[in-house]
């Protein structure tokens, strides 16, 4: 290969690649504000400014591009959870690491999300497209928790107080769909965290007490 | 009114109450079998096997009709939490009452509700209507939690804990939509439960010392 090849074909790549990733935020903003049965391809492609042709070729069906939108969605969603090494007491340091997991199940990235998996629970095919996602996302989400707190996720007790931290911050986020549940989501959270930290530091103690 | 009046109207009355209580039964069923987009009016109305015209007189607008199905999608949930009063010892009385409020946020009733909840999160006019509602139901089963596990509210530290339960549970609900989540939640639950009489007890401990 030569060096105009390259050159030539760089920037093609580039484009095909701002293309795609303009469809995927595009599927993003309209399923979060429009909700899923007016997201379809071409109202998608609209709000990117993408011809229909051109989405087609990134997407063959609307599923690829919804699929290709939920992966991003993850990878954002998990980026704002696992965004730095949470340092301190505790105490302290579950409360910040529970509002983050809070913050994973909240916002238009759930939205969005909720969007697919409501209409997943209605459709055969998407579902069995998406729960193998999910299974992967849900795994990496729990061990992001785990590092976080600083956990030992092998103490049965633990890894069920993690796991139920996960299922509330999930249930916070169905909450909030409807209305801003903010303030009183706040206060449960906490009461919520110290007892999490209640339950690390008893696992940590017992392990320390064998050891 | 004379007898004859009674009597001719009142088997009209009934079927009138059937009519609208089928229409109401087949959209639950409709929305937790197609979801929201193919639950129309039309449809109903021939799940139900009732004219277009008789379904218009009882409900005007799709929206009406969303609406009394989500009040009897309440009535039946909150039904299957509030069964009968909870005795027993502290633990095993949590754990009774959080496997019965994770019922309320599973099985079919729920997947018709969500789908519900997740149309209302992109159509305002839809949100507007069902929030005051939604308000409502969460009052009312956080009472039913409370009266079931004898516990006192009034301690803010026990209050949380239930509205916690409530969020975890209602997380599980939406985990649930895509795959049978039934084992692992299971543990996470018990594991849970066994939190919640542990605070509980503690509020109890505490009124005791004080009184």
């Amino acid at each position: 290969m030569n060096q105009t090849t390259v050159d030539a074909r760089a920037p093609k790549q580039d484009r095909s690649r701002a293309t795609r990733q303009r469809l995927i935020e595009a599927a993003i903003t309209c399923l979060a504000r429009d909700g899923w049965s007016r997201s379809t391809v071409s109202v998608i492609a609209a709000e990117a400014g993408i011809s229909r042709g051109a989405t087609q070729h990134h997407f063959p069906t609307r599923e690829d591009l919804i699929l290709a939108a939920l992966e991003r969605m993850f990878e954002l969603r998990i980026a704002q959870v696992d965004v730095g090494e949470v340092q301190g007491r505790p105490e302290g340091r579950a409360r910040t690491v529970v509002l983050r997991l809070v913050e994973y199940y909240t916002g238009d990235l759930f939205k969005a999300a909720l969007q697919v998996w409501t209409a997943a629970a209605a459709d055969e095919t998407l579902r069995e497209r998406i729960v193998p996602l999910e299974r992967k996302f849900a795994r990496e989400v729990h061990a992001a928790a785990v590092r976080l707190l600083g956990a030992d996720d092998s103490d049965p007790a633990t890894h069920r107080m993690i796991q139920a931290t996960l299922d509330m911050a999930r249930g916070f986020g169905l909450a909030d769909v409807l209305s801003d549940d903010s303030r009183r989501r706040r206060h449960v959270a906490e009461a919520w965290a110290d007892q999490l930290a209640g339950v690390i530091a008893q696992a940590g103690e017992a392990r320390s007490a064998e050891g």
